[in-house]
């Protein structure tokens, strides 16, 4: 490993695109979540593939760390240069470079965040689904294999990448996958690359699956007396077939914590925050069997609207709702969690999550995408000691349930450097599968090291 | 390599469940389609994983080349016994193990066939979606990445698999995936186990994700005058987003193969096959709107049922169809060729086709699921060696199309021997990623040697 080697050639081939200024550092070696300032020794700035695969020549040749970087919303520590390197940052790397409304597909550069995607879709009358809350780039989503709100009916990541184009560890460009609908040819290289962490490889270009916008879109909220009953509720919706397009749970201190932020009333009870897509008849058949089931386990009026505000307004504050948390104890940072289990088993792993908070004493507010199975506690920390080891042990007995359960550790913030410690357990030998193929593919273990399989090379 | 010990060993383990006699080398030595008999050296018939890993050991320290056999229905030769080596025949492993209705998953074995599994299913309200027309076993559906008739609105195996457990080469059993709807812990191994065809490990188990009965179900046909006519629709109704439980086309001579086979009596001219699946409400509301985009595009009378009898009819036809074309020329074999191109592209790759054909002067019926870009030409060998050469070209020139409009060389059947020869051309440098994780995961190249990658070991 010779990092000044590494960076005196990588400086001949950026020029200025390479900083080695101490504000793009830190901004580079911090994270969202808790894990403390980890910065790169330098930042690249790419321009194209060509030069993607002359930094990872490069690296490869002189063993140096190469850290891939979106928009730095992961909440794992995924993108922390915790053995130092380089951090590729691929904010320059951030076009459209092709829309086939046909087809519904779409090739984009990595670094466009997924906002910026769907206004530049707007007049195509189609839009990308996956949608993680934050302004994530789409290269991020694709390597932490991201979802959000709208994968109880759109799926993931892994269902919304058609194709790639890859940097390998040794600078050779590859192309995974094709413009056809589906494909039997060949190992399935794609979703090898979904959900790598960087750790595979760069990725420089997405072909990414769109969706026609719908033609009717309605949005509701309901309102439950516990946590149980709300939870039932989205059991059953889920069984019952009706195609939600998204159904989201807060318990009643995040909508205490979304009142304040958002200038809201909602009254503090647990709620789901719910969207209708399909044609005018479809979605008022769809609201009006939700609002049947619901109103059975007791939620108390459920109201659905479908005025384009009131919906914008709705999922702006449930996608501000983190940092509507975190400003409900200011100061705070918090230890976010991610599990995901069998939606059979997910009024019961809420529940005792919930009571390990109250024992612990802990102040942490639940919402998730219930529809899915996914949950998250957002453990604030006040910065004790004390509390730390606290949070720490709520998140443990999280994961420990959850995998007793038939679940995983993260359902799609990834493993980062937080999840690692699960690994073992969670997937046994073939964790010792994955670092086979890690070795196969980068076989010096300079990218993203330690992150996802234990470092090698 | 030194099969005969391999052999004395296996027969040790397996006694009379090792089998070497002509009947059964023969039967597992056969392909449905036009690929010379080829029997492996033994059949091994395994009662459980143990038994699977045992097998593994024994020809992984001799290096003897191991083919996993589910039903043998795939039509590139997958499952032939190229180098020699012992079948492994899953049909004393074909039990479900569990079904969870709540989380709307089974656990089963990979001997089962899928219409076998439907038929344990149907008391639970659910049914497993993924339908590749014959009876196929569910290891070998994985093992291809199967689909059919329904991946326009389930998807394909990629997507109906939520977790395997797999024997390695070296007789290690490994389990992927989870019983959680998503997750984002690591390397997606299942999907690198669906489609890999029996080279990187045996599956010996797989939780399969179910769907529920829909509440209401409907088919209908429509006749057009042409090709063209009909394929334009299609790319409409996909556009339009009606959600297609169905959408086969079958040409004018696939009609008339049908018509002579099933005793029906449809209008000798290009047809689309459908069904819609939904809410009674939403199954009227669809197949109306599908009505007017065909009419539109000048089908004669769209018709459709809700009765059962007239669906299962329909089906058993389209099912059939394969067979039909086969008898249509009595003792003729076939080359099934299956690209899938964008959907965008299908129109004028059909067309191509078919004066491909036209001008070779060869029997080959055109039908596909053209919802997904996917289609086949059955092209018709009387077993000249001058029909066999000018079939082959035909053939070829599809593939080549289909690649060159960014489509792939097999939408569903896999490489097996068949497509080995474009794996090149449609990956590029990719392939040779797919080489190096063979090799990292099967050093001994025991695997189903030859398939999806250049022989390795
Ligand atoms: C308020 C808030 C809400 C969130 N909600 C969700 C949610 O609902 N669902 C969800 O899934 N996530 C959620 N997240 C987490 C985060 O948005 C996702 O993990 C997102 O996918 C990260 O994208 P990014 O561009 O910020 O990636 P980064 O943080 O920059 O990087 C993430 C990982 O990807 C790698 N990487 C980045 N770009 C590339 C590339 N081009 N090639 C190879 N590797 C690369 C990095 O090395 C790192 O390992 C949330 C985060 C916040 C702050
Ligand atoms: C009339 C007809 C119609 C068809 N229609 C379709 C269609 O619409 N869609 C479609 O996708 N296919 C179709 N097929 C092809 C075939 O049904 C599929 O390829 C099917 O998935 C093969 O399953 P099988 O159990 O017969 O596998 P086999 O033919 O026994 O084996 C197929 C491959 O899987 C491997 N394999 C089998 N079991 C295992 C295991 N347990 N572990 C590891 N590897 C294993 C074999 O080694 C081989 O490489 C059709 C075939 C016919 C004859």
């Amino acid at each position: 490993m010779d990092i000044p080697a590494a960076l005196d050639a990588l400086s001949t081939l950026l020029g200025d695109r390479l900083s080695r200024s101490k504000a793009d550092l830190e901004a580079h070696g911090a994270s969202e979540s808790h894990y403390p300032l980890t910065p790169p020794d330098a930042v690249a700035y790419p321009q194209d593939t060509a030069e993607v695969a002359g930094i990872l020549k490069i690296c490869n040749q002189h063993g140096c760390p190469v850290i891939g970087w979106g928009a730095g919303t992961s909440l794992e520590g995924g993108a922390l240069a915790t053995t130092g390197g380089v951090a590729v940052d691929f904010s320059r790397m951030a076009s459209v470079l092709e829309v086939r409304a046909e087809d519904m597909v779409a090739r984009v550069q990595p670094g466009i965040t997924r906002e910026a995607l769907n206004t530049e879709l707007r007049a195509t009358g189609l839009f990308f689904p996956v949608d993680p809350g934050a302004n994530a780039s789409i290269g991020g989503m694709v390597a932490t294999r991201a979802s959000g709100t709208t994968a109880v009916r759109y799926g993931t990541m892994r269902d919304n990448v058609a194709a790639l184009e890859v940097v390998t560890a040794s600078g050779e460009v590859i192309r995974t996958g094709s413009a056809a609908p589906k494909s039997s040819s060949g190992y399935d290289l794609t979703s090898l690359f979904v959900g790598s962490e960087g750790t595979l490889g760069l990725i420089t270009e997405v072909t990414l699956r769109l969706q026609g916008q719908p033609e009717a879109v309605s949005a509701g909220v309901c309102a439950f007396g516990d946590i149980g009953s709300a939870v039932d509720a989205v059991t059953e919706v889920i069984l019952t077939g009706i195609p939600m397009a998204r159904i989201e749970f807060l318990d009643a201190a995040t909508v205490a914590a979304v009142n304040g932020y958002s200038k809201a009333d909602f009254p503090e009870t647990p709620h789901l925050f719910v969207e209708f897509h399909g044609t005018p008849a479809a979605v008022a058949e769809q609201a009006e069997r939700f609002g049947e089931i619901v109103t059975e386990h007791g939620c108390s009026g459920f109201d659905w609207s479908t005025k384009t505000e009131d919906r914008t307004r709705l999922w702006e504050m449930r996608h501000h709702a983190y940092w509507a948390i975190l400003a409900s104890r200011p100061g705070s940072r918090a230890i976010v969690t991610d599990v995901c289990v069998p939606v059979s088993r997910l009024a019961e792993a809420v529940a005792a999550t919930q009571a390990d908070i109250e024992a612990a004493g802990l102040q942490a507010p639940i919402l998730g995408h219930v529809g899915d199975g996914n949950y998250h506690a957002i453990l604030l920390l006040d910065g004790s000691e004390e509390e730390r080891i606290a949070a720490e042990k709520v998140s443990s007995a999280m994961v420990e349930r959850a995998l007793e359960m038939g679940g995983t550790a993260t359902g799609e913030h990834g493993v980062g450097i937080g999840k690692q410690k699960y690994m073992a357990t969670e997937h046994g030998p073939a964790w010792d599968m994955m670092s086979t193929i890690k070795r196969a593919l980068d076989p010096n273990g300079i990218l993203n090291p330690g992150k996802v399989v234990p470092a090698t090379g």
